[in-house]
């Protein structure tokens, strides 16, 4: 696929904006304060009249606002959910404007940890405030407000992307008149937890992460941060999808008996593990798994998960995949059943696949028609 | 649990052994040669008169010989698998002579990378030959050539133990009347070779680990070891057992949005994460997390896993546990309908628990009576 015969949204560029601006700067979640803050996004499609076709990609934790397109007709690598949106797609460009934002504390062109503080004309580090998926919201919403767009169609994403969809139908009810939380929870468990802290351990145990502050010395924390790529990418199969991808094909039957020896399931790990540095902050890694793990929806609600969904207004279509094992389909069953009591509208399709965690960016196929169908539906009818 | 109230094996003495001593070395599976080989041991029991009522216990990666009694009257952490070794225990001393042996390449009393290679008069480190469950089961085997033991009566382990039972009923099949693998597999899947791969990556990319050559330096390589210990440790438990014992509780709610905070779960991988270096050689899990990866039963068998199986004269039962991701129950399954088409005798239990592959060590009441029907019926009548 090269843009010259692709049928997507062709060739795009990735804008910037500055929100939060002081005397506006947001509030954080823990109560401290940041602004001014870049926000690197791109769209896709055209805004109607009434401002009202607006749809929400939202990214997963080592993605970016690059969602569709290539940057050139040189580029033969496509935004990251290039399948979905474009002219005739599920995020069908013809009807809808989509926009993608890097966001909050990445380091994909978003103020993060790896930006220069504007006071100290220094890099954050780890000075960087603790960041939440409610801020991640936050930001975006300012996005919107200096877009003009007032409520989205839908907000649309996996894992991560899941969790801001649902913090935004809780957080901002009257700005969503949909949202689609794929492959997601409403609260990070133990389990994912226990990785990601093995994932921070790893980085932080590197002696070139230093403390946070490596960015002038021309060594990242590479082995840190291709350690924690490692065990992302473990979660983000399965057994099933494993077994059929790797087996127990190993390079070489001599090396066997070598810890030089590769079964093509380390080859893997490695190649993808120490390819992530060369593209991913560690700092950014570290806050945003950080958010990861203290995202629950019911945080500040005294009562409970129940009183967090009971604000959401919007129609949500919640998608999982079976062999997902880092969010279980049954978690995300949990809130469609306390939805559906309280007579709101939830749904859940729980589709069939081998695929774990990744399934929502591999299983096009499966995932296009629940996509299409739930936000042609969203197109308001003037 | 104190020695003086303790109604087990008492007060024990853990025993040392040399064999494989030149001119008879070890062949090694590798091609390489190996010896003399220490061996670190404990018996509890009497061997009787026949030498014919011989239990193997096989302990687990990072397991050692001590398997049950306590060290002293002060002592006040029984070994390993207490819980089913002794007088009128699921493995009854009053009948049986239980024998556990540490494994080659272990750190515990038995020949590994930390021991004086004789010929250099130097810690081997990596120049260790890469060992596997045969080698292992090779070892016990002269061990119990000195003891003059010629037949078990059953060989017992879980996890890497029960690769070991496996290994003795293929490789030895006139010397064991019987086998109990125990949340266990026939070979190495991806995912296990994948989190193993990490772990070992963690170890190599610690600055202390030095090619393997620490032992000098007083500074071991403890943060690749804790790590990972780290990843072990998530992938014994089971999301539920790890819900119903950490949950999402957090040690001091104003720490949520600062690096300190830690969730219940990173405390507890933290403190076993950082014990385990203080009792555990970084290139003994190097080199056991290589044979855990290189097992598999078909392994030098043209007609593969069934031609292994088929060799097989020892009664087998195998045990699993529902919740065990790490070494499915479908995998001793498969085993097992192999053998049950040849009619080979081989029966499986699946216990239901939540403990994940953990539980074997946890599940005592649920495992002590399969374990002690078995191994009763395996008492020579003569």
């Amino acid at each position: 696929m090269t843009p010259k015969n692709h049928e997507g949204v062709g060739i795009v560029a990735t804008k910037t904006a500055l929100v939060c601006v002081p005397p506006d700067e947001l509030n954080l979640q823990s109560g401290r304060i940041l602004g001014p803050i870049e926000v690197s996004y791109e769209t896709y499609g055209t805004l109607d009249a009434e401002k009202s076709n607006a749809i929400l990609v939202c990214h997963a934790l080592s993605g970016d606002s690059h969602a569709a397109g290539f940057y050139s007709d040189d580029d033969t690598r496509p935004g990251w959910w290039d399948a979905m949106i474009g002219p005739g797609r599920p995020l069908d460009t013809d009807k809808f404007f989509v926009i993608c934002q890097n966001v909050l504390g990445s380091c994909r062109g978003t103020t993060g940890p790896a930006s220069v503080n504007p006071r100290s004309k220094k890099r954050f580090g780890m000075k960087f405030p603790v960041i939440t998926i409610r801020d991640m919201v936050d930001v975006q919403a300012r996005l919107l407000d200096q877009l003009g767009i007032a409520q989205l169609a839908c907000v649309i994403g996996g894992s991560m992307g899941g969790m801001q969809a649902l913090e935004w139908a809780v957080r901002y009810p009257e700005r969503v008149r949909s949202i689609m939380p794929i492959s997601t929870t409403g609260a990070s468990s133990p389990l994912c937890i226990g990785f990601n802290h093995i994932c921070r351990s790893a980085i932080m145990a590197d002696p070139n992460w230093r403390g946070g502050d490596y960015y002038e010395s021309g060594e990242p924390p590479a082995d840190g941060l291709a350690i924690a790529r490692m065990v992302g990418h473990i979660t983000f199969m399965s057994d099933k999808s494993m077994r059929r991808k790797f087996g127990r094909k190993i390079s070489g039957r001599e090396g066997i008996y070598a810890f030089t020896a590769q079964y093509d399931v380390e080859r893997y790990l490695y190649y993808n593990g120490y390819n992530f540095p060369k593209r991913f902050d560690a700092n950014s890694y570290l806050y945003l798994t950080k958010a990861l793990d203290a995202f629950d929806l019911s945080d500040g609600f005294p009562g409970g998960v129940e009183e967090a969904l009971s604000r959401i207004k919007a129609r949500c279509r919640f998608v999982t995949f079976t062999s997902d094992w880092l969010y279980h389909p049954e978690d995300t069953e949990e809130l469609v059943a306390i939805m559906e009591k309280r007579g709101q509208h939830a749904e859940h399709f729980c589709i069939k696949s081998d695929y774990g965690h990744d399934a929502f960016l591999v299983e096009h196929h499966l995932l296009a028609p629940i996509v299409r169908d739930f936000v042609a539906s969203q197109q308001r009818r003037v």
